[in-house]
């Protein structure tokens, strides 16, 4: 199958930071790409077969995880992450042609957008009103309409760039410059992605239970194996309040032997935990592996307890192979 | 000072699920309630001293945690929790008189109120489409403007009782009955709520560095003095991804000795540490405490090191009560 | 072979606790039965094929471990634990005949069973001066030597019994009544004995370095998998002040998986870690075993990792089965 | 009172290691010295005030912990080591004059010393009988007795040297070249002696229970706070087996905050840990203190909880300084 081929879902709509992060998977120009409206919309196509992938957004530097990914991919038929992507995340303020900052009343966008330009518009526009948009781009192509109910919208460049009825009136307006977000590219369960010694792996592991030290056992099992956690985020199950699981992302490949024995004590402790993927890291960034937790050190390890296991001749061995004594 | 001359915001508008919540604190019927924008203006009045103590959510049993609330504690002027509050959640859909269900086109919500529906509205009025509000009163409110571009709203039995306008076309139509949201009432510091025994203690804590076991460090303070945690939290700092703070709810009272001596442990490993406050469940379950890590046990334990400390006047001593050797 | 055709060393002279021990074994009494000299020389003819197994002193409640067994069993070629006696410890006063308590100046004893019997001796013959014994048995023939240079002895009560030379002139002359010993029946590495569900497993691990938690990160291999410890004993490696090793016992089995998982940990941690076998515990006392830590756990969350390892086709796979993203 | 009134005991007699231990220290050439039989005697004279204090071996880098000190110190009256001295050991061989190598039929020494001498004796004198003796001094001046039942002694060369009828046959006839004893010197309870900076700590800690993790929750009380175990020795209360103490020498001063803290933690875990004092190291090798472990870390810890107890006048507050809320 050549990649012009393969069919892609994403949060859209067009132009949004989650298009730019798939645009940077290799072959994603050729391929189709369907904007959905929703994470649960793009990946409940991935789990029917209709398209491959879906990229979504997962965490954000400034806003914490995207909770509707970390929900929708902890629940419902697995789902196995690919890759991972980063986009850096600058914001500009748009506008009809005509309109300037001081005629701007009602400013529409996502919350999240939102929430990462306060600090501007509170200096710029104080008085300006928050008109909530199902996302940026949203929010902006709004403003093509006949009669928007708010006067400017908060978007990314990319979909400014491409509307030439919307008029740049500030860029770089997030508070915080070097504000990035993390997507990840979400396939059906198949062969793990190659390993690369500068991978991450995702799981979600449910507390087991309300005691003291749950967590502590859970967070063991990599500690324990030298294994180092990038992300960590706990979210209710739903059930009751106090009822967590949680979605971690840890250094290493599961096909790394530390990794791999860290996953089947997770098991144990907690066996409905969900394995959601190897993948690479973007920034490449190869993973420290001190030599007891090396590859060799458990293959070492196992092949001296196979030895054990497997006995040898001894001479209190009666006839069926079993001590007399 | 009396009740009525408290001054309280809560996150507004009237008729939301927070309202509901200020309402379960004695005198607040009396007391002057102010329905504030968003959650950092509810804060800010009272750090500007202009409201005693605000009502805020800060979290959802199936949404998870207010990020907007752990964010705005955790940062700026010191506040205190002092008081935490639980109220069911359910939703009834409105619309204006005459409106009937088969005629909903678009519907308006708070995003959470959406996420907390979805199931309903997929299988009664599955080509809805959502528009976004921002507040589940607000939209409900704004289905009485002149014109307004949505045909139904999902908001708090309390609104809807509250406005005659609104005709309630379904009750209970959230996805999970049991679902539940907890507020706190949180104010300047000051002197610690009295002890009950049935406490929780609300800290913050960066974590110090990205190295394998640095969380475990931090969950080892609590578990080895047998403290259990009833909510963790992981929250980025906005600096760089992978960069943490962690919101801890602990069972027991920094008047706890083995609270205490938790909360010394924190700051040593993590000196930013914040105390937000020790304050009584609102289920008033009592919390249970082994032997050794009670008030008396932590007392015994000083007494003894102290007086290993003091010494006493021994045989080998020279002049100035040094040993000579 | 049957039972008479073994040959069997133990710490002699015949007559000690160590025979008694040894009289335990199934068709020891008919097998061939070599006392030593010294725990190394039992071993050593073990260790040469000379005899199938050795009998030898391994703990004792008031004294401890016995140090010359921990040291010979944890260097040289290796050798394997297949079996546990307990002998209750109790001690009798002998003297030629004619010899009355108040003529008693000297006594003579091994060093051990001196110890454990100060507080009889303090208070009934207060002036006995402490003749060092190679044995209990040695001190007690040796009263039947042509001129012994002391007056008593103090040995096991078998001694007493089989010489008729020799007078009991005081019995249980223990200081603790309870007294029991532990002797182990040492033989050549060979098939594990079976597993009944009430098994010990014993190993030496060498202290990897000299740093904070060494020695923890040793028993959180135990701890972490449930495997509870019945005795550890620390024991300098010889090489300078401060290297360790430790003689561990723990509960089960090397066929239970969380034993065997336990002991891969262990070599990854420290290479040199010795196996010493896994044999029945002489009281038959079941071990509990939590869940978690069961056999069938451990091979759910193998079969689970193994099959994330193998992965399925998946729609991204290329033709040669690898992901073409 | 000056130097040269101090009464010391030794476990004797002179001529052995131990007072070649006791000669370190400052001013004991000219004090009074009372060589004792045995560990208890002489530790029993300083509880009984008839002596200043006891020197005694407390580990040897070959044969490991001294049973009998350990145990003496760890029950009976409270006693403080004060000071630690370190002694290389070395043999020699002597006779009788005229007695040749060839000639040797018996040895005669202490058990520790003819363990450490075996390998020498097997290559230059493998017939040799061993003859048990109370100290490796008694043995050697046994030699001078009308009719030694031995040929030869295995001594320190201190006693040889004072003894013109020995003949020095072999010198350095020890296994191990570097092997070294360290003596301990105990007092009685009284003030603590000056933190230098390179101390150690002395505790002897009951085991509590007998399950998973309890010696790892001891452990952990030194661990959590980065201070470092110089020797741990596990030791039967003599109870039952498995019933177990533990004597731990760990690095730093009972007034460094966090072995203070370290110690009221094993209060609590084991009410009855006994504290045998801090005591500045032989080798004078400074600890190395992490920053969250130090003084002023425990200090600023303590003054932040203080101040969270303490609290402010709040708003919130009634007439009784208590919230009203």
């Amino acid at each position: 199958m050549s990649a012009s081929e393969l069919s892609y879902t994403f949060l859209g709509p067009e132009g949004t930071f989650t298009e730019a992060a798939l645009l940077q998977v290799p072959g994603a120009v050729e391929a189709t790409r369907v904007p959905c409206s929703s994470v649960n919309t793009a990946l409940e196509r991935v789990r029917q077969g209709k398209a491959d992938a879906a990229m979504v957004p997962i965490e954000n530097s400034v806003e914490g995880g995207v909770t509707a990914t970390l929900d929708a991919i902890a629940t419902g038929p697995e789902l196995r992450i690919v890759r991972e992507a980063l986009v850096p995340i600058t914001f500009v303020l748009v506008a009809r042609p005509g309109v300037r900052l001081e005629d701007i009343r009602r400013i529409s966008t996502h919350g999240h957008a939102w929430a990462q330009c306060r600090l501007w518009i509170e200096e710029n526009i104080p008085h300006a009103e928050y008109v909530p948009g199902s996302s940026t781009a949203a929010a902006a192509v709004g403003l093509l309409d006949e009669d928007p109910h708010y006067d400017a919208a908060i978007c990314a460049p990319l979909v400014a760039a491409e509307r030439p009825g919307l008029n740049i009136l500030a860029e770089n307006i997030g508070d915080n410059p070097g504000a990035v977000t993390r997507f990840v590219l979400v396939s059906r369960p198949g062969p793990l992605t190659p390993r690369t010694g500068a991978d991450k792996t995702t799981v979600v592991v449910p507390l087991p239970e309300d005691r003291p030290g749950a967590l502590m056992e859970i967070l063991d099992q990599f500690a324990s194996r030298g294994v180092n956690l990038s992300r960590i985020e706990s979210r209710p199950t739903g059930q009751y309040l106090g009822h967590y699981f949680f979605s971690i992302d840890a250094d290493g490949h599961a096909e790394d032997s530390r990794v791999a024995d860290a996953l089947a004590g997770l098991h144990r402790i907690s066996p409905a935990t969900r394995f959601l993927g190897s993948y690479a890291r973007a920034d490449q960034e190869k993973t420290p592996v001190v030599p007891h937790t090396s590859d060799a050190a458990f293959a070492a390890a196992h092949a001296w307890v196979n030895g054990i296991l497997a006995g040898a001749p001894g001479v209190l061995a009666g006839p069926q192979g079993t001590p007399v004594i």
